[in-house]
């Protein structure tokens, strides 16, 4: 299937992907009345008098704002505010059909950092939490936190957060199949911007000892603050303390797993043939990864990874958000904290069963409807904990 | 019923009234790959390409944003932006059922008139037209102007405007019952706010010669500067260029028409007798007009109508809103302008046949479904001419 062409029939015919739909009956006088005035005045004074009921009579519960600037779309860059409407609709369309959580887009036409927190702050009331989407590196990382500074709704950029979860989850997986453990094993993250970071983090967070992170200028080394920009030092302090210098064909010699968020074809099978026994390969580059998954084989990866949906071991966000935030917003948790982060990914592994699991399954279909639930429970727990 | 118990019982059991549903399958994993990646990457491209086109492949096209600041709401006054939110929920339901217009509520956390423009406009890529709701006079005839000023999609403060094209309606109608043309009739319109204003205004528009206005400290007088505030001043030097002074009793004498958008019981049986020979009295003053019907046709009233649902002749603007914002969707008017408002007022009128007109019945009912096609007809032909 032509899937360029029959995107644009299917948003054509639909006119867009989202409706409103009322959940209460509007069809008699009563009815009306009920839904509107004069009822209505009285779940508004309850809502008045205890703020916290907007919770217990509107909508707010259940509602996330998919937020973005338009400034770093898919792979289209930065396309601005009304180009990016699709991806936000769709994703919208996912919270729905994955978890049942109502989301809705919310397209801004500025990008200054400030004024994008301004108006997220100030049209977060009807909102039970705030999902921010292909913003850029590094203005993602301030609105994240200025934002979440001045909110008790949780704010999760998926684009950071969501996929540093499911890597995670592949990764403890995929270890579980080479049979090495993660305190052992050396990483190579490639592509040190707002995924990368925030998989190197996540990493980190569920055990991960030995990380390297590269970028265009090789691994990312503390002392080069010439090279680097600010958040990528802050990285380096984290994972080179040692200030190892190289390439990534330098950073890889040995390593044993990859992970690329970067570009495609910058890994090839030399590299591959340099890395330790049984190497793990996430080649994670949209929509051409950084080596195919053919290729990693011949050269003698145990596990491949991509974000593919056409082979196996599809990394993808689809598995976390929409649980994630049904799970946050259950408890009315004010924040995603680390610990509900870990807890998904260590849940998300956990829903491959060991008969399933091998080097072709590390991971659930990302169709599979009893995941969100799954995750939800698991990020509600560790919240309240 | 007691609406106001059963509101809180029907808004608590479905936690609020509004849902975000998908337009397009989502079943296989071939409509994931057509609703979302990789195919979603298409329309962004055109839209991209093509700004226009966010009509053709999203919902802009049929999306309203109902926003408040929650100063003004209903008659609860500033209950602020969680409060506000079940009215907004509720005024998107009605977009949906009465014209099958997606609304979606956006209650904003400032009063500050540049800071809500501000926001509005930056949010603005992914609506079709903007619905402003429950903002305090005078600053929502400041919102209104600078966000038109600054955006090419409808922005209409539906308590003014809405309720302005509805009385007309009611108004030419009413003539009609008791055989008065409108260029020669008198009429007095009691509160000079928001709804006041633009009521007067239309009044004017649909053919009306003589309109006083009255606030608290009597008839609007253009001289009166240290009495009255610059809009009522305004208003006042388009009606009243005589300076005519006096009480809301002085006013009324004499007079065929009396309109209230100010508080109850502040129109006596004495008032209704001291007015001409078979007065119109629309007492729209929420829930308690002011003068009750009874009384009011007691003291010789022709014609009565009040904002109330139990009581005939309901002016309400649910008769105007959905099926204005259609129609101006459906041709993607740039704004609303006075002759969009007017045929709506005449269509609205034209519902009711000669057959059906009477004293008790100058508008069709609010529940009716086919209003909405009519005014959304009349708008859309107005603004193609």
């Amino acid at each position: 299937m032509d899937y360029y062409k029959e995107a644009l029939r299917v948003h054509e015919e639909h006119k867009g992907k989202l409706e409103v739909v009322s959940k209460v009956p509007v069809n008699t006088r009563e009815d009306l009345s009920v839904a509107y005035t004069p009822g209505v005045a009285q779940p508004c004074r309850e809502i008045k008098e205890n703020p916290d009921d907007v919770y217990r009579y509107t909508s707010k519960g259940n509602m996330v704002a998919v937020i973005t600037d338009g400034s770093a779309v898919l792979g289209l860059g930065n396309i601005g505010a009304k180009a990016a409407l699709p991806v936000m609709e769709g994703k919208c369309v996912l919270f729905k059909e994955f978890a049942g959580v109502d989301a809705y887009p919310i397209c801004i036409d500025t990008q200054d950092t400030d004024e994008i927190v301004f108006i997220a702050k100030n049209i977060a009331a009807g909102f039970g939490g705030i999902n921010l989407e292909d913003i850029s590196a590094p203005r993602c990382f301030e609105v994240e936190k200025k934002l979440q500074d001045a909110l008790e709704i949780p704010v999760f950029h998926d684009d950071q957060h969501g996929t540093a979860v499911v890597a995670s989850a592949a990764l403890l997986n995929a270890l579980k199949v080479v049979g090495k453990n993660i305190e052992d094993v050396r990483i190579v993250v490639n592509g040190a911007g707002a995924a990368g970071t925030a998989i190197t983090k996540m990493f980190l967070a569920v055990g991960a000892k030995h990380v390297l992170c590269c970028d265009k200028a090789g691994i990312l080394s503390p002392d080069l603050t010439d090279v680097f920009t600010g958040a990528q030092i802050e990285l380096a302090a984290l994972t080179n303390p040692d200030c190892v210098k190289g390439s990534l064909a330098d950073a890889v010699k040995g390593a044993d797993v990859f992970l690329g968020v970067s570009a495609p074809r910058l890994l090839t099978q030399d590299m591959v043939r340099s890395m330790a026994k049984d190497p793990v390969i996430f080649a994670m580059a949209n929509p051409e990864p950084e080596i195919m998954p053919e290729l990693a084989k011949e050269a003698g990866a145990a596990v491949v990874g991509t974000g593919r949906s056409d082979y196996p071991n599809q990394i993808n966000n689809v598995m976390i958000f929409p649980g994630l935030f049904k799970g946050a917003l259950r408890v009315r948790a004010k924040r995603i904290t680390e610990e509900m982060k870990v807890a998904a990914a260590h849940a998300l592994a956990g829903i491959v069963t060991p008969e399933e699991l091998s080097a072709d399954c590390i991971l659930p279909l990302p169709l599979r409807k009893d995941v969100a639930d799954i995750i939800a429970d698991a990020v509600a727990g560790a919240w309240r904990e």
